[in-house]
């Protein structure tokens, strides 16, 4: 595979940069060459069910994306558009930070799969997913 | 296919206790037995990328497993849990509010699927999807 | 949405010159606009589980691409390769013969997107799903 | 996660009693607690088009399927029903022999998700892709 291209110092400011991934107060933990490791903030307004008080799935499919295409970012330069996405729950996550990590797939000249997992603060898989991206308008 | 069990105005209470899709600003403006048509009101933090100020695929993921689970409520009396969500992004969303419309794929008695698509204030389709609920713990 | 640009004549030689489809049995049995529909004959090794004598997953999932990428060929002039695909299996499809249904979802210029229902002989939803296509190189 | 509660040699049995498995000449080369590795002999009715010769994506999905699920089986006893499935394609699979891994993502009470890739005789990675395995029916 590649080699990244791309500091995790940089990949931060881009990633939060995005007004969004700043909402949910993304942070990159880690980045080596085979995966990116990033740290979500939790707040009250990712509630899903107020009664049951789990985080919403769709932060968490968020959470899947960014993971993936800042890996992808880390071997391309950039960040690139999604173009699908998959994302498995595995269990409901309760109020809490949450840290997912992301790797490729594969790198390809016009698009390109990257996965990752969400887990909890005690460690557990709460979601994981694949996504597609669009890789072809980055190169040169 | 089984007759709508929940009235708009119920599922739209249940719509926005629920944390994330009150700041997402979700409202259902229209349910008969096939489809659930909800809008979002557009806001700054969904930006994505500042530059290109598109709205982060993230919130387009959300309003897809959003919009094809309160069709699965319609049928089933509650939104159920998401067990496998896919999102396809077609085209970029730009600044403004948006709109999904969810229909029911296979109401079955442990898994029902349903799909949504989203779209612009210009009508054109932004995203679509499909995801996998659990509506097996909803029986009683 | 375009129309049209093959006649179905064109298709049907198109989708039996493949080896796999011919052993399939697969036959165009309507095209317009908005559909396409193709017919399966079903064979002794098509069989999963040998006592349940259900129809292989595999033989289903196959179907949900050849249907939506033929239809995705009506408008592009040539099927064009399956970057990924899902697949959500509804029933059991028990011994005999398929329909497959499918219809355009998005077409762009680099990636094209479609979806397709596989329907048993009594019109019982066994399968459904959706396919991205990378349509680029079909372009000129 | 839960050890392997069967041995190859009994799970090569359930592997080609299916009978598509048997015409895609499945066999299972290992199986450790991590992994199932599972080679596919290939045939010429396998082929897609026929001038560029490459292997048919449903065969390839059929193959992600199987392997993850036959890790499903290998910790919970049997296969599983197939609830859905992604499979990405990441390069065309010429004429030869395929081999497949799969892996476990989670196995739950109610349903699983495994993954596989698969590889061809050069060992690139032509496929990947996950399911969502109901083991809900397995236990007793």
């Amino acid at each position: 595979m590649a080699d990244n291209v791309v500091s995790a110092e940089k990949l931060q400011e881009r990633l939060v940069a995005n007004h969004f991934n700043a909402w949910m107060g993304l942070s990159i933990l880690s980045l080596d060459e085979e995966s990116i490791e990033i740290s979500m903030t939790w707040r009250e307004e990712m509630i899903s069910n107020p009664k049951a008080r789990v985080t919403h799935g769709g932060i968490l499919g968020a959470l899947v994306d960014v993971a993936a295409d800042f890996m992808i970012a880390a071997k391309a330069g950039a960040p690139a558009p999604t173009v699908d996405l998959r994302v498995d729950y595995h269990r409901a996550a309760t109020p809490g930070d949450l840290r997912a990590v992301g790797r490729i797939i594969r790198v390809g000249g016009t698009f390109s799969t990257a996965e990752a997992e969400v887990f909890d603060s005690d460690g557990k898989l709460v979601a994981s997913g694949r996504g597609l991206y669009y890789t072809g308008a980055l190169k040169q």
